[in-house]
């Protein structure tokens, strides 16, 4: 113990110490998000879904809350700063609280890895918002387990989804849809801020869905994920690690008509990077919120449109779904998506295209699960 | 969608953007921590363990880092501010950025939920920390699960490692560590902070520890874990919800000879409360930085003593291990734990002592898990 310093963690000290600002009573019609951290008071989401913030900072000049569209907080007499967001829209969002200049996540929430670093995240209760409630139905596992990239070497995380029985039924083999972040989040998206376990135990239960392994694995790798080598390196990952470490500890299904891949955002474009090239591997693709990227993927498009017309009738005999969706206009991919789909139409490539409003968000692509999981392995 | 506002989450543009204060080289002899967020040069660990830390803040006034000692922060001509702290020692601290006086998680590390919020950790390597490094040797599964709670009448999370080898050997049922987080923290922190599946996988493959099962159950129910309340709402949930759905899920060994009960400071509470009263159930106990606490515990303690007086026969008889540790004298429950462990010697209960430097700090508990684990089971 050369190096020593005593540190005192306040844990103790800091759970009998109220939260500041947290004294006011909560309105009987006003909702607590699931997102707050436990006991949290703030912050509240008015029955108009308009959302109340509130924070002690008496020694700051300029307190912000960044939904996408930044809200000023007003400071009051005793050094708390609030403000009222417009009305918010459901499901999961991703925010920030912006301290005197500087981007943090807010003490008062709950935290999840997106935008590069651990971001703030609100849930906004909605009404059609059941597909993605616990309920008492059965329910997976979500594990999460360590590999070793022989690409990257070094030990990497992947999260799994098994699904109800998985462990009763010991002799029951599953397929897998393999599903991947967007830039800026890693392994954990789709099983935290996506709720992949909630969404499938759901389907599973109302025999919407087969039941199956979902892999959510860490995309990012090869120095970047929009880039050739970002995007190569993990289709070689998909190919020479994770595939292969999944279908030797997991019972699966090993044959092309039961694997999906899909992936939202960043992930829609490894899908068009791993999945297209290799149909012989994907019976399934889903494509969300994505679209080859203008123009600074000019080339690789090009490079698998070219393809496409080469191989169009071997990717059309085995590539049983191509699911491509998007958040509507408001979605910072829809160009680019409508751009290749038309690309696509002039190819005669086969694909299913659907929509929902959101734009580039995540109460987006838990809809696109939701939609999409029902249509694998038929 | 009545209520709709079109929320750009920047995910995309974020991971374009080289985070603040990083365009600095990394000196071939210091360390990048593993909790800084991916490809953060900062913070940055000198090889004699003082920390540099970084931040762009140009319109802040003060800014700090908290590591239970606050270093002031100074400000650089381009707006980032930087510190070197004192040497800090092995493993992981809870740590937090203060701007403007307002106390937050460091966007440049991982955040963990402690001091009842995400707050930031740094992993400093250690040399004797072998024992929680990730290793080729095989590897169990965390797992997340929900199950519902008749006691607080909602669904919760539970934390389950199962050991290498579940998976496969079908037939095979496994003892059972229940191990409890402190206060502050909840069913994450054993799973992540403490790196138990990494510390077991190396016992097990070493042959120190026998493969069993280890459940990170939440312990923050009714009400808070340090009063009566809150201590008796936990226990009955472990006997009503938390066990009986483990053994009704997982192929467990259900005596109580093959279940262990252990927790850390708030969680070793937790153990004294819900384990002394029930040694029927565990065969072994393990209390880590924790003790009642005088005075406002006294009343618990004294009743405590009392039923070990009635009782110390039954109870000898049914304890195999009473392991008792602290972090030594820097930890601030080595008193409470010290005037226990002279009651427990005027009552003539049994117990094992084990002290490691550190205080009541994380690379204190991994430790205490490394040294719990091989004595359990025998």
């Amino acid at each position: 113990m050369k190096f020593f310093i005593t540190i005192v963690c306040g844990i103790v000290l800091s759970v009998l110490i109220p939260f500041a600002g947290m004294s006011q009573a909560v309105k009987s019609d006003n909702i607590i998000p699931e997102t707050n951290m436990r006991g949290g008071k703030y912050p509240q989401i008015l029955p108009n879904h308009h959302v109340v913030f509130r924070i002690k900072a008496p020694d700051a000049k300029k307190v912000q809350i960044d939904l996408g569209k930044k809200y000023d907080m007003v400071k009051e007499g005793d050094g708390t700063w609030t403000t009222t967001t417009d009305s918010i829209s459901e499901g999961f969002h991703y925010y920030s609280l912006i301290v005197d200049g500087v981007t943090v996540a807010d003490p008062a929430s709950e935290s999840f890895y997106g935008m590069s670093r651990m971001a703030s995240g609100i849930e906004i209760p909605f009404a059609g918002g059941d597909y993605y409630a616990l309920k008492n139905v059965p329910h997976g596992d979500i594990r999460i387990k360590n590999y070793y990239s022989t690409i990257t070497k070094s030990w990497r995380k992947v999260f799994i989804y098994t699904p109800p029985g998985y462990d009763v039924n010991t002799a029951k083999k599953y397929p897998v849809l393999y599903i991947l972040h967007g830039g800026g989040e890693d392994e954990r998206g789709w099983a935290q801020q996506g709720k992949t376990d909630v969404i499938l135990d759901n389907l599973i239960a109302q025999k919407k869905a087969k039941p199956m392994l979902i892999v959510m694995p860490d995309a990012n790798i090869g120095g970047g994920g929009f880039g050739e080598d970002g995007l190569k390196a993990f289709a070689n990952e998909m190919k020479q690690n994770i595939i292969p470490f999944i279908e030797k500890n997991y019972r699966t299904l090993n044959t092309s008509n039961n694997r999906a891949l899909a992936g939202l955002s960043m992930g829609g474009i490894n899908t068009l990077y791993t999945g297209v090239y290799n149909t012989n591997l994907f019976g399934y693709l889903g494509v969300f919120s994505s679209g080859w990227i203008a123009p600074s993927q000019k080339d690789l498009a090009n490079a698998q449109y070219d393809y496409l017309q080469k191989n169009r009738a071997m990717v059309e005999k085995n590539l049983k779904l191509l699911w491509v969706s998007t958040g509507m206009k408001e979605d910072i991919a829809y160009n680019n998506c409508k751009t290749m789909l038309a690309k696509f139409d002039e190819l005669k490539i086969k694909y299913t295209y659907s929509e929902y409003p959101g734009g580039h968000t995540w109460p987006v692509w838990r809809n696109n699960l939701y939609n999409f999981a029902p249509l694998l392995f038929k």
